[in-house]
């Protein structure tokens, strides 16, 4: 069994951008990977699952986790908290399996701060402001203040891809995971990691 | 047109460990790639095409150019000087061209210097020395001699390899080929380049 450790991928972008279609097509290509679900206040949407998509807990609970330490990021988006378990991460990363995270913006970039030798920083990005727009719409599941909302945070989002290692625009979802794919393979082969 | 850069990648690795069929393999694959063809004072092998597999020149001319800085990298392999014009490969890049070159690991280290932040530096590792040894004898281009000194040649090239972006052990052509391909494809999206 090899000691080496297992690589932390890290996959942002604005809402809308196709963050959890990517990770769930990811996945299925690749069953090995393991997924750090995000811990969250927001209500569930009708076809997600407790545990699965997201661990949904009450606004108290969340704020002792924070307290605690638990979180290796957390993040406020609109009104509700977002965060991932540091020791889910970490304790997969040990053991040799790689971990993939799918998180917002501010997320990624507390994660930044505490793995960042370690994670491989993908930012994904819509190929414009009018496809997301449309994408937002299509999802049904924000209001047109929400998605406008969204769209202002995306502009501002979008400006830090830059701290990202990699950059990745969300044209074509095939192509996406194929390159998003050929970063994972090739980073495993990088004398870096 | 973008006015974004082509990406320089160098294959190396000790000589018979499949460097020639990935370079071949690749160009099918990738198309658009730029072969940066290397110059040789060796004598063509029966399949070989001058100015498609080497450019074959005499020992004289070879020497000249080295005084006229014609070269990116040259090295003496046994008996023989190979090359590689530098000025196919800058046209190529700055104009936008991905090119590859093949080449032995002290042409790399000569490449390295001059390229180092440019250029993406593969080594080609063999499973084990007896794989390089069937393969080499497979070859049927060297004596007895010869693939005993190379053999002795690849013990000090390998431990080389960490002074390479990417090491790819070559078990299975089409594996290697396809983690190759990946590199390359999340290069593209590394934003450093």
């Amino acid at each position: 069994m090899s000691s080496k450790k297992g690589l932390l991928i890290v996959i942002s972008g604005p809402s809308g951008v196709g963050k959890t279609t990517l990770r769930q097509k990811l996945l299925i290509k690749y069953p090995e990977m393991n997924y750090a679900v995000s811990v969250t206040t927001r209500r569930p949407r009708k076809s997600e699952v407790n545990g699965h998509d997201y661990v949904f807990v009450c606004m108290e609970k969340f704020k002792k986790d924070i307290k605690k330490g638990v979180f290796a990021e957390w993040a406020k988006v609109g009104e509700n908290l977002y965060g991932t378990s540091r020791i889910f991460i970490e304790n997969a990363i040990n053991s040799g399996s790689d971990v993939l995270l799918d998180i917002d913006v501010q997320g990624a970039a507390q994660l930044r701060k505490l793995y960042h030798e370690k994670g491989v920083f993908v930012f994904i990005k819509p190929p414009s402001f009018d496809t997301l727009r449309s994408r937002l719409n299509l999802r049904k599941t924000d209001s047109e203040q929400e998605i406008n909302a969204r769209l202002t945070l995306a502009k501002k989002e979008i400006k830090e891809c830059n701290n990202y290692n990699y950059t990745l625009v969300n044209k074509d979802i095939d192509k996406t995971l194929e390159d998003l794919y050929c970063i994972i393979n090739s980073e495993k082969h990088n004398k870096m990691n």
